[in-house]
């Protein structure tokens, strides 16, 4: 009937997703003090920030500073996202981030003529550039990602046949140099999937490339994200990215809504009800999230955080039904 | 893989499910208009108002102005909701109402003592006593409906025997009185289900009464409506119950946060993007979630009202092509 991973790896993105969209202002300290108590969860991959320019993207202006301020954690990787060498050196210059490159296609033209200005071929091009790049730092480059993989806002439906050759590219790119590519990222990055489309992708790719593990970058602006990474989960997938109570969205990619990543703890909450293990306590990263949503101002679109866990209310009948048979009630 | 159904039935609970939550005021005539705006959408079946006490639900004190009021649309069957025979005799004394008898069993006798005051054992005689009532009414009873069927604020997780029990039982009375049942309708009252028990659940019904029709009646609360559709998509249900916007949710039920039932709009979304026919034209259900949000006065939990629909997207990308290719742009 189903695949399901016995266990799953969530990278969470909040820090970094969440805050580049946030009007804000939201304070260093504030941003220290997420990243502070998500280090705490039993998460192990936490994205803090993204080293790009202040003028594009005005909340990681402090982007240094925070990535100098946070308490690292015993066990937690703490990544940051660069788009060219003057970020990698940026984040390369903090001497305290877990460093690792990536290799990067995106499989809408359009999206990627409007957030980076290239074709097709002078990104693909780019990406040799990336990795002599990455050569130059002795940084190595261990995740390949295919940014929408499921659907573009500006181009539509993606052809599965260009994902295939994309991931092929990429997976090309990392024999020519030798990379040790752990895994591909198939990102929804326009919220586009719906649970068929995850199965009938990662499906595809799986059977082509059986050897390669796949995770998923999944948008919940269509509400579509927790039934996205269930269908994921039952193809077998075991690496999610997620945004602690539903932060953040991209915005270069013209969301309407909410444009969040899928909500770290909904996603936590449906696994380890379905036997699932993440190595996350819940209940530490639903305060996370309530701090999130303290910071950033507004409600944010988690519901694990309004709804309250079941384990918390099978702990509550428990006692109670441990009173009555004491004679307590 | 799967089993997808071609078509989907949806019953709209949007106008009963969330007038009785709402803390309002919501005027009749509000309530009416909503109830006339998701006449126009394809949706065969909307659930009106319920008739119980105005003590009891203040949000449905004026169910009799409102089941008058609104303009019946042909091949749209309105609905309501009663507890005992004063209900409906009201929803009968109507005289426009589609009048149709449920057969309701608990699978929580903590739920059932608080919510309705009866043991098992008196819930089960007190369907025989419905089972009755109807006959004199000459309604004919074409639904069984299994509460809490996934879990219970107040009991727990609930033993899949139990739930298989409680079918069972219900089909008994069916064949005892020749009743004309058509499906069984399993609750997650409390939102206490995952894709995966789900499928656990309706697998064993269908397993044990093969020729039976399943429904499934979603809550959001913890964010797995979708996802817990998905699931029973998968398992080859074909009948759910939605509410506009994600309105609702159960006043005796101690939920938290968003409450509401699975999100009408969002279902066929999901469902139209998997290529399942749903009759509904999703662009005038969104314009229906935007009108019932103006109506609560407070934003819905619905996320395609927000996110804006794919097929709206490929025909502007459609457009803006034409556009290229005739030269104009």
């Amino acid at each position: 009937m189903s695949d399901l991973p016995k266990t799953v790896r969530i990278n969470e993105e909040g820090p970094r997703e969440g805050f580049q969209i946030e009007k804000g202002p939201i304070t260093t300290a504030q941003k220290i003090s997420l990243i502070d108590s998500l280090s705490e969860t039993g998460l192990k991959q936490i994205q803090t920030v993204s080293f790009v320019p202040a003028k594009n993207v005005p909340g990681m202006a402090d982007a240094d500073d925070v990535a100098k301020g946070f308490t690292r954690h015993p066990g937690v990787a703490y990544t940051a996202l660069w788009l060219n060498a003057r970020g990698l050196e940026r984040a390369l210059g903090i001497g305290r981030l877990d460093i690792n490159g990536t290799l990067s296609l995106c499989a809408s033209e359009s999206f990627l003529l409007r957030n980076q200005k290239r074709t097709f071929e002078e990104n693909l091009q780019a990406q040799h550039e990336m990795v002599a790049m990455y050569r130059d730092h002795n940084v190595p480059v261990v995740r390949a990602g295919l940014q929408a993989a499921f659907g573009c806002n500006f181009e539509g439906d993606i052809p599965l046949p260009r994902v295939l050759e994309m991931v092929g590219q990429m997976l090309d790119i990392g024999q020519q140099y030798e990379l040790d590519l752990q895994y591909i990222s198939l990102a929804d990055t326009m919220a586009w999937a719906t649970p068929l489309s995850i199965k009938r992708v990662v499906g595809a790719v799986r059977d082509k490339f059986p050897a390669l593990d796949i995770s998923l970058h999944l948008h919940d602006t269509r509400g579509m994200g927790i039934a996205n990474a269930y269908a994921g989960l039952e193809m077998g997938v075991a690496i999610f990215d997620g945004a602690v109570g539903g932060l953040g969205g991209c915005p270069f990619a013209a969301h309407q809504g909410a444009a969040g990543n899928v909500c770290t703890e909904d996603l936590v909450f449906m696994c380890q009800e379905m036997g699932i293990e993440t190595g996350i306590d819940l209940e530490k990263l639903i305060e996370s999230a309530l701090l999130a949503e303290q910071i950033v101002g507004h409600p944010l679109p988690g519901t694990i955080m309004k709804g309250g866990t079941l384990s918390r209310l099978r702990e509550k009948i428990r006692a109670r039904t441990s009173d009555v048979v004491a004679g307590n009630a």
